[in-house]
């Protein structure tokens, strides 16, 4: 991992022929993100390949090199489609073998039912950490600063609370909504002021279709309490009447 | 566009801070996935990136090189953060300007309401067509082979609708499903046969989370009715009594 800076960046490829084809609908980004940003890492890029070796490993280089964190989804059961360990291996020009670790997890868990046809889910990287939790003991392969996670949802989500429990962000932001029943096009010289006048506040614009409750919301983001209710407080003073529906 | 292969492929570019920051959860990756399928076109990449032009830009022209189609999704409202145009714009080294046919609708849409907040909305890159269907009148920036969608799920769902008017595949699918309560592990010998015996057909391989109904869900795609027939009767005969739940 690089040297400690100001803000933590990750990226997370998300791996499988499944999701580009439309069998399956993606459901770890949303989740994966949400817990980013509540740990203060900032998510620059997600990337979805399909199971191909070289795809995934040449993907993985170039995103390992440029983020202090990758996260992958997918690819990591016992068939011939699950090339994740395999392309993580590549990537970092080691080989994948079998983890006497997790063979022992795998044994035990199958108990008489365990072959040679899970031994896929036994290997690491040579060279991977095994990291495990009390609360969450299997354990996950961490290759330098590449987190290997499941892509069935369920599993994916179970493997976060390990990640929450490791990583530590440097940005800690806190976060306000402004709604509003007007359009994004009226609002734009509203929003271009506060913008001008607060730089260091992250104001975001986005539209419901079709709501009652409201048309648009604007979210504010800021580094301190005191920065945030200061341009909420300006924003709010550019409303006409009858505005806002609501604060959040 | 390149010249016509036997395989047309297509590329996505998701756009906004929204939802790298896990505020907003995409819904437009799945239904484009879908509708591409059922085209015969092959979607081969997903990017995610947030609101910055350049990575945008970069982004887009990356991809416009490399694939044969690209679709944008999101970055297309009136307001600062709204800059995908911008970027579709640079990444072919051409402006951003008023395009008088937006304008004139913008100015049918809003009416007297119509102000200079709302011109975002009326720009595209100098070159670029308006592709408008009878079914979806209000016309898509198409710029060389990059289709730039709007954001909002329901307004890029009604989009797609353009996109599956003038969008055709070369490769066309069938496919069938084939349901069991098998671990993936004990599977893997049998669909290592299947994969083996028919290497044209794809198979897929998906597990299920506490399910009652089954437990893995094998796909198979192939270009044949033909050939789909084959591999399925030859994994069927592999299976074990009591296997399948069913075939879908």
């Amino acid at each position: 991992m690089s040297a400690p800076r100001v803000v933590r960046e990750a990226a997370a490829l998300v791996i499988g022929d499944e999701l580009l084809s439309g069998k399956i609908r993606d459901e770890n980004i949303y989740e994966l993100a949400r817990l980013l940003r509540s740990l203060g890492v900032v998510l620059r890029r997600v990337v979805m390949v399909g199971d191909d070796l070289e795809t995934i490993s040449d993907e993985l280089r170039a995103l390992s090199a440029r983020y202090d964190l990758v996260f992958t989804s997918g690819g990591v059961g016992p068939t011939h489609d699950d090339i994740t360990v395999d392309a993580v291996a590549r990537a970092f020009d080691v080989a994948a073998a079998v983890h006497p670790e997790l063979e022992a997890l795998l044994r035990a868990a199958y108990g008489a039912r365990y072959h040679a046809g899970f031994e896929r889910m036994a290997l690491a990287p040579v060279g991977a950490e095994l990291f495990r939790t009390e609360e969450v003991p299997w354990p996950t392969i961490i290759m330098q600063n590449v987190w290997v996670l499941p892509g069935v949802p369920e599993v994916f989500r179970m493997k976060l609370r390990q990640v929450a429990s490791r990583v530590e962000g440097a940005r800690q932001f806190v976060t306000r909504a402004v709604l509003t029943r007007m359009d994004e096009g009226d609002l734009k010289p509203l929003l271009d002021e506060v913008v001008a006048r607060f730089p260091e506040v992250q104001v975001g614009s986005y539209p419901r279709w079709r709501s009652e409750e409201y048309k648009t919301k604007i979210t504010f983001d800021a580094a301190t309490e005191a920065a945030l209710e200061e341009a909420v407080a300006a924003f709010l003073q550019l409303l006409p009447e009858g505005e806002p529906q609501g604060v959040v």
